[in-house]
């Protein structure tokens, strides 16, 4: 078998064989096939597709090169393609673990815009991310949740394809985007998954034909598995709450296990919780809507959480201490129609929220506070956001431009479609 | 400008300007870019095609990539892209150069089943392949002619991506082979052209509908560059002539200069000639032709042959001294319909006519003669051909495996069309 050949094959749109697929997959994460071939190859499946079949064996074979794990029956992992001011999981972990679902979350530490769950959690006082399996074993008894930074060889092979594909402009396509999340999912070991694939103008698939086509990939791959898989697809035409950032979300998240937020935060929680309880438990949404929003309601899910965070040696405070507030107000009228949510994250991480290189230090206080969202009546004048940051960076035009405005309202639904 | 930025655009099937295309042409010849990104854009190209803009831009940069040569006004060049038994050059230049055009031919040492015009001049003992600069010039002004090995820095961009192409299954493309002959033909500095473009079994064109093609883009890139150039596609469903091999094709090309060879062989040599000469001296194609066979039958052109012959040190021999002739007896009756070229030059690259890696030593006797070729009739034990080698290797049944017979003739010109 010859990596020539197979990239020939792909280039003339020809389906390559489980075996093709394979050999690529271990030959490069074996350093026997160079750059260059992947390269080529990897252009090629981005111009000529894959089949169901190819994707499937892509993401096996991924899957496969390195430690994989394997959880209890009722174990629930959810995963997100990645959005601006996104906390659910620290909402809907503590959730469904309260209703039987076991929710172990190893999270790696992302670059990006905004921090990933683990940087959010870490924003919490002693909040540790790592515990040896002895201690992690004694929690997940007693809680039934944790969620810890990945320490594990997760899908190794992944990891060099998309450092590849970050390079040779290979990102955006289905099946490579489909089979990179789902190899991650299927080595990390849970037996049921709810994908929430974000679609708008602060997420990666800008349109609805993409995320749909994306979503029904996923659960495609999930099946072929073992693994129970729901999708939903979700709107990222904005940030999604009110607050952007890492203890500014943490903070979101407490208010809303509280029994406050902001209702798109809290409706797609409950329908992506419910999810996971209706295809964990075996029982029907409706049923299992009830008992996710039973547990908010009783603070069940807030204890959860609380219990969560002493258990791995956190101490809550919601102060936020950044040094600088800076108060965006409107200097225009009328219905917030559009915001641009990638330069809104992207503003958040200028504040100091994110980390573009791997050795950034994050600044948990700062990030962005929004007052008005879509749909918002806003008069010249009001308060549209507050910008935190311990830098002396004045953003607020630039959150201005990120707004438009009209006389009318517009469709603006957080749920927009589930795929099973 | 980045690469990555350049690489999306082809993608996304967007034109190239003429600075980006210089810009990853020089950026990969001076090492700035990586080959996995080259690679990556090399088969976003293969698949997404270029426009002639694109071409004409690509091509010119290859070309400015090292040295320029710039000969005089009736300086004429031949390339053909590529066919077994093909000793055109040795028939065509020594009449092109009786006729007033200037021939200064710089041949590499080509890898392939079959030797380079260098290797077969080199099968002439004493034949000196490099001259210097002051023994150019004087032989070029009494002789007109010089087939000299290159030691130019010509295209070096091109190299360097074609060496790439080659192991990232890019090489099938007509922009890309297009623009690969093209540059180091305009940096080699003839003012005229004719290309003569091979379509069969024995070709890298295996259609017409492709080799038109490229001979169009050839064709156009000439004429923006400023040379007057023609195509000839000519065909290579079996080999060109009787003789395959290095001294046998020096044979072959002496017996045509001396008024025989077989028809194939001369029909295309005068017609390529003819094209060199009405481009080159603004004469109609009639009239350059009645000059061509004017010095064919004159022995003129026989004369010029053995002039640079002897100039360049060599004295012909037209012994074969093969250790071995295996005669391929037919054991089959009926007309040939049909001869698997490029198997046929395996065959000879076996018996020692080639080299496929650069150290290979070419054995200058080696080779095949062809006694029956496509609507010849044969009767079972008729010589079809001899092969002649130094090696104990008996290809005999090889040979007979490459022939079909049926009981009716086919078409078989051996000019197809003219592009201009």
């Amino acid at each position: 078998m010859h990596m020539y050949n197979i990239i020939e094959k792909k280039k003339n749109k020809l389906e390559l064989t489980k075996e093709e697929i394979a050999f690529f997959v271990n030959g490069y994460v074996n350093d026997e096939i160079p750059d260059y071939q992947m390269a080529s190859l990897l252009m090629a499946i981005v111009l000529n597709g894959m089949t169901d079949k190819e994707i499937v064996a892509l993401t096996l074979s991924m899957a496969n090169s390195g430690d994989k794990l394997s959880w209890k029956e009722n174990s629930v992992d959810k995963h997100s393609t990645g959005g601006v001011g996104d906390k659910t999981t620290l909402i809907i972990a503590p959730i469904v673990s309260c209703l039987g679902c076991q929710v172990i979350k190893m999270s790696g530490r992302a670059l990006g815009y905004t921090g990933g769950t683990i940087d959010k959690l870490e924003s919490i006082r002693g909040f540790k991310v790592q515990l040896d399996e002895d201690t992690l074993k004694q929690q997940l008894e007693k809680l039934n949740i944790a969620i810890i930074s990945q320490t594990k060889n997760i899908a190794p092979a992944d990891k060099k394809i998309y450092a590849l594909r970050d390079v040779t402009a290979t990102v955006e396509s289905i099946p490579l985007i489909a089979s990179s999340i789902m190899s991650k999912k299927i080595a990390s070991g849970a037996k049921n998954l709810v994908l929430d694939v974000k679609v708008g103008s602060g997420a990666f698939m800008k349109n609805i034909t993409d995320a749909r086509l994306l979503a029904k990939t996923m659960v495609m791959i999930g099946k072929e598995a073992g693994i129970k898989t729901v999708a939903v697809l979700s709107n990222m035409d904005q940030p999604l709450g009110q607050n952007i950032g890492n203890q500014l979300e943490v903070q979101e998240a407490v208010s809303l296990l509280n029994g406050n937020g902001p209702s798109d935060l809290r409706e797609l929680s409950i329908t992506l919780a419910s999810y996971m309880v209706s295809i964990t438990k075996n029982i029907n949404y409706e049923e299992a809507l009830k008992l996710v929003v039973e547990v908010l309601q009783n603070k069940k899910a807030l204890q959860k959480f609380n219990d969560l965070v002493s258990s791995q040696g956190g101490t809550l405070d919601l102060d936020n201490k950044a040094k600088y507030q800076y108060k965006v107000l409107s200097n225009k009228e009328g219905y917030i129609t559009k915001m641009d949510t990638a330069t809104i994250g992207k503003i958040s991480g200028l504040l100091g929220a994110g980390r573009l290189v791997k050795e950034d230090k994050i600044d948990y206080y700062a990030g962005i506070i929004l007052n008005k969202k879509i749909n918002d009546y806003v008069y010249k004048g009001d308060l549209l956001a507050t910008l935190y940051t311990d830098k002396e960076i004045d953003l607020r035009n630039d959150y201005l431009n990120c707004l438009t405005f009209s006389n009318k309202k517009v469709n603006n639904n957080i749920i927009l479609e589930v795929i099973r």
